[in-house]
């Protein structure tokens, strides 16, 4: 497996474009991402039962079509909580992305992300999808453009990719995503579309989708918030001419192990871009009982208010460390329990056998100040681990989040 | 019932104090209360499996003794993940109080506050314990002192009393508790004290603790971490003189609103005094299925770190309110919900049948800059409700937990 520069548009037969339509005061807010033939698709959305009207749209579409060959995307507004008038602008959005690149509109899945509760400006949908379709594209600097298109409160766009052989044949796998506040996935992120060449059946390809998504997206939280809007779609279009995966075999192994390092790179990503946060956070769970509790002890960690303020804060403050992972819900022994931060800076043992070592301050405090920090919780009780993604919580979240509409 | 000043002394044959012993730096950090005559005791205990000394050490005496004499508690250490050392130091702590008070050590009941993962100072503690069975004392300001003297990041000292007539004889319960930050009690809160001259049977008092605790201190959440120390425990010494309750007459129901009463008292001054906060935030789901799915959905609202920025900001952003019903866990259709904020300054419909209202943004603002604001969900599906209570999140949040060690 290779790492390459780009996104959406890395595998062969990917356009995409990204505008401003006005949605937003001044930001790109329109993309596209379009398939030159049907590609199997496959998607994972958000748990939440205050659905977006895209998100049910892309849910029934790819349940009854199993293909589609174009994503149509917004940031500015949700469309969620938006009524029957919400699901028809969303048709509309789809129909008129349809009618601009002459294909079915059963083969045009939507996404949005922004404000709930507002109703999409269709003038500006309409006119923004026909500049869309007219400047598609297949360059790395149109993924980026797409890219650029969907981010809200993001301060960086984010796109990953990585070119594998099966049977020969190169097969590229890259995408891009968005999400940086309301992050607490739960089955898919805000927005990720992640485009292949790979063929691949539709069956499989759900299947990859799924595992990976538990390991990457569902792996990672900003503020423990599920959004109304999560959608995560992988669409395949077999261009790469490998023999088509239709079994777990190898090629199904190395298709989903680059699936799933476009997509841990793309939901760390997120996390390290967490709405205010100054580093990601790295918190790994080894010797667990299961991998389950593994990721639940793993998460609780990771969402602690406490932690993340003592994380912004370069405090090595391993009680509430110790404390998340006892709330967790998981039985454990708390006297059992070792603890190490790790960072580019260098590696500290905090905590052994559920009691503080004689750490100094000074050296904790120093790895803590990098932009990524690790923490190792040692279970000592089974064989299994789990790792999760977050970020400190900051004044800028506060900030940002407080006059998030004005 | 009658609300009276006072708190932990209210009731008859309760005495308190409260002193600098020198745990903390400067501010009163030992506290005592005792009863002239053994009393029944019940309490409520933190779930997390990281349990500190002292809640080890008071679970397995109430079981074991079902009465208890005195409470010694002490502030800026909270006797967590400290090993060995810090269960023979607690049980130093209980055996110096009761030599001081001439009891038996299994009537004294412990409880710490403070960081977690240090030792306590023994020597202070020694004779601290020593001035504080000196200076026992039954007046009201004895029991603020005791107040006062467990507080941490606490700015206002938290205490409530009522009097009911049980058979002609006036009964009183009163109460302190201390608590800001890592509050998301699951079974009981930080630090409260209960005290009344009651005569019940300690099977009652038990039972009516667990459904007071589940509708009050475990409805209160300030950042959703469930610390290692909460207790909850209520001394009953009979010395009101009332025939002592037995079963659940009405002489059963009465004492259980009162100490409803005094309990939601306290847990919503805690809820208010939240780390940072500058207003509570109530919430109140009315019309769900049942009163478990009331809770679960008046819990997520209150916990979500979106809400209660949108709070602070006096942002009317009932979108992120409806986003944090959906990922409860609790299914409702959310085409059916109605949401009203309320406070001094009025009443407003924000959001009915699951889309916004054509409510003024000015006026929202108003209503929310109050120091109380409450959220009404109506989930139109059910007739049972529940209430939870928690606050904003602000800046101070974060600046008091980014150092809170330093």
């Amino acid at each position: 497996m290779e790492w390459i520069d780009g996104g959406v548009t890395a595998a062969t037969g990917f356009y995409a474009s990204g505008v401003y339509a006005g949605i937003k005061k001044s930001r790109k807010d329109m993309a596209m991402v379009f398939s030159v033939v049907p590609a199997t698709v496959a998607g994972a959305f958000t748990t939440n039962m205050v659905k977006a009207a895209p998100v049910r749209w892309d849910i029934s579409l790819i349940e009854e079509m199993k293909m589609a060959q174009a994503v149509v995307l917004n940031s500015g507004v949700a469309n969620a909580c938006t009524g029957t008038k919400g699901k028809q602008n969303n048709a509309c959005m789809a129909k008129a992305a349809a009618e601009a690149l002459d294909i079915s509109e059963k083969l045009v899945l939507t996404a949005s992300t922004g404000v709930i509760g507002k109703q999409l400006p269709m003038d500006a949908i309409a006119s923004g999808v026909k500049v869309l379709a007219g400047c598609l594209s297949d360059t790395m600097e149109a993924g980026t453009l797409a890219a650029e298109s969907i981010m809200t409160t993001d301060t960086v766009k984010k796109e990953a990719a990585v070119t594998i052989l099966l049977g020969g044949k190169k097969v590229t796998v890259g995408g891009m995503s968005k999400g940086s506040g309301m992050i607490h996935p739960n089955m898919a992120t805000m927005l990720a579309v992640i485009t292949t060449d790979a063929a691949i059946s539709q069956e499989l390809l759900n299947e990859a989708v799924h595992e990976v998504v538990s390991k990457t997206f569902n792996r990672i939280s900003v503020d423990r918030d599920t959004s109304t809007n999560d959608s995560y779609m992988v669409l395949a279009n077999g261009l790469a001419g490998n023999e088509q995966i239709t079994k777990k075999d190898a090629s199904y192994d190395e298709f989903l192990k680059a699936l799933y390092a476009v997509s841990e790179s793309l939901a760390k990503k997120m996390a390290a871009d967490g709405e205010g946060a100054t580093k990601l956070l790295e918190v790994n769970v080894i010797h667990a009982v299961s991998e389950k509790e593994a990721e639940i002890l793993a998460k609780s960690v990771i969402t602690s208010n406490l932690v993340k303020t003592a994380v912004f804060g370069n405090d090595a403050n391993w009680g509430r460390i110790l404390c998340a992972l006892g709330y967790s819900g998981v039985q454990f022994d708390p006297e059992k329990v070792d603890l190490v931060i790790t960072s580019s800076y260098g590696t500290l043992s905090l905590v052994s056998n559920g009691m503080a070592t004689d750490y100094s301050e000074e050296e904790a405090t120093k790895i803590l100040s990098a932009d990524a920090v690790t923490v190792t919780a040692d279970m000592k009780s089974g064989e299994e681990s789990a790792t999760a993604w977050g970020c400190d919580l900051t004044y800028d979240y506060v900030k940002i989040n407080a006059d998030y509409r004005s």
